[in-house]
């Protein structure tokens, strides 16, 4: 198998055809992006960062029965999706208090919700990826009742397991955006990437930041943070498949 | 029974003690707002139109089976009602685009949705009234999941009450906004306001405005056009209690 024609290239990664239709190849870009893509740098050794940390997280969901997109790693920095279509929703789960939840309430930074809580954007570049509830998507037709509800409980079975595997590491998960996507068959599976790009982590001691907020708010150096997040993930692999 | 002190004067109404303390007496006002409140007008009349459109349509929610906090007409400017912790969420429910919806998504104004939408605002002066889903709303500590699942569900239904009891006198209901209370059993009860004020109504025919649009577009004289709904719900009462 051999990658073809370049399907598209987003913030952090390029998506090609391969010579079997239904696959799609991966590459992890050295790429950073913040303030939704105005800012853009070069970061050196992020690609490959990015992609060991999400072939082992999406190896992970495939052996705990969640269907993903994921076939296998490729190289360092790519690796083999099944071709779907993606449902124009950026779901996030949040387990505490950060970012656009944060702002929006003004509560205070990590405070933590009894229940995660569920939050669907739509993917619109002309409307600026507005936050949306269910009965609206539902009316523009970007996804049924079932659906939403399919979506939501995906989000927190995802959630669950995450949060167990990223505690292994030594790390809290504060939230985290996902996408979804439609096989052949029209069955939901999860898309995209969860790394450090899409998490946001903290030290379960620190607090200390783990994640792409050290570069969004410029306060450590990107590689060096997610380099730990992928050394921890390693060294706590024995313990988490127990 | 007789009013006694002011609890508080809102945009369109004044809450008043009465000597039975299970009881708050409402005057509706001769006053218009616009623009959450920046634009205010006195508006003769308003206060009696407003005052019998909603003695009619909780007198009909009541009738229907809905939990409501209408005791009783006063007089044709006043109403009394149960006094109810009022839940911090305003409650929308829409049958066809307009207003932030529309703008929001960029759709045709007046697109007609195949399932009623209903969205969930925080009532909040210092967060400026958010857009919250019942997820954040649970996080929030303002609604438990159970009490969410109740707030959709009885939106749901006086929609579809007054979807048919605004076709009966010739107006399509587009949207409208209502909000819910406790009583001392912690029941949940409609509470608040229904008039042209809280509604989107459109002639069926000619599609013409006959709400608050009127006031906040400056497309036509409130009072002429509240009267008329008033006038349209009088003569279809007949027709409506068969």
């Amino acid at each position: 198998m051999k990658k073809t024609t370049l399907i598209k290239e987003g913030k952090a990664k390029r998506l090609y055809n391969t010579d079997e239709t239904e696959n799609v190849w991966v590459e992890y870009m050295d790429q950073a992006t913040a303030l939704n893509g105005k800012r853009k740098d070069h970061v050196e050794g992020k690609g490959t960062l990015n992609n060991q940390i999400d072939c082992m997280i999406f190896e992970l969901l495939n052996a705990k029965g969640i269907h993903t997109d994921f076939i296998k790693k490729i190289s360092k920095n790519e690796q083999l999706n099944l071709k779907v279509n993606i449902i124009p929703l950026e779901v996030v789960v949040r387990n505490a208090a950060s970012g656009s939840f944060q702002r929006k309430f003004d509560v205070p930074y990590l405070q933590e919700f009894d229940q995660p809580v569920v939050e669907f954007f739509y993917k619109s570049d002309a409307l600026d990826d507005p936050f949306i509830n269910t009965n609206q998507a539902q009316a523009l037709k970007i996804i049924t009742a079932e659906e939403g509800e399919i979506l939501q409980e995906m989000a927190l079975r995802i959630n669950s397991i995450l949060k167990q595997r990223f505690a292994q590491a030594g790390l809290e998960l504060v939230d985290f955006k996902v996408e979804f996507g439609k096989n052949s068959e029209g069955e939901i599976i999860l898309a995209d990437e969860i790394s450090p790009d899409s998490c946001r982590l903290v030290d379960l001691e620190t607090r200390a930041s783990f994640d792409k907020d050290v570069f969004r708010k410029k306060t450590g150096d990107l590689v060096t943070v997610y380099q730990e997040v992928l050394d921890r993930l390693i060294n706590s692999q024995e313990e988490a498949h127990v």
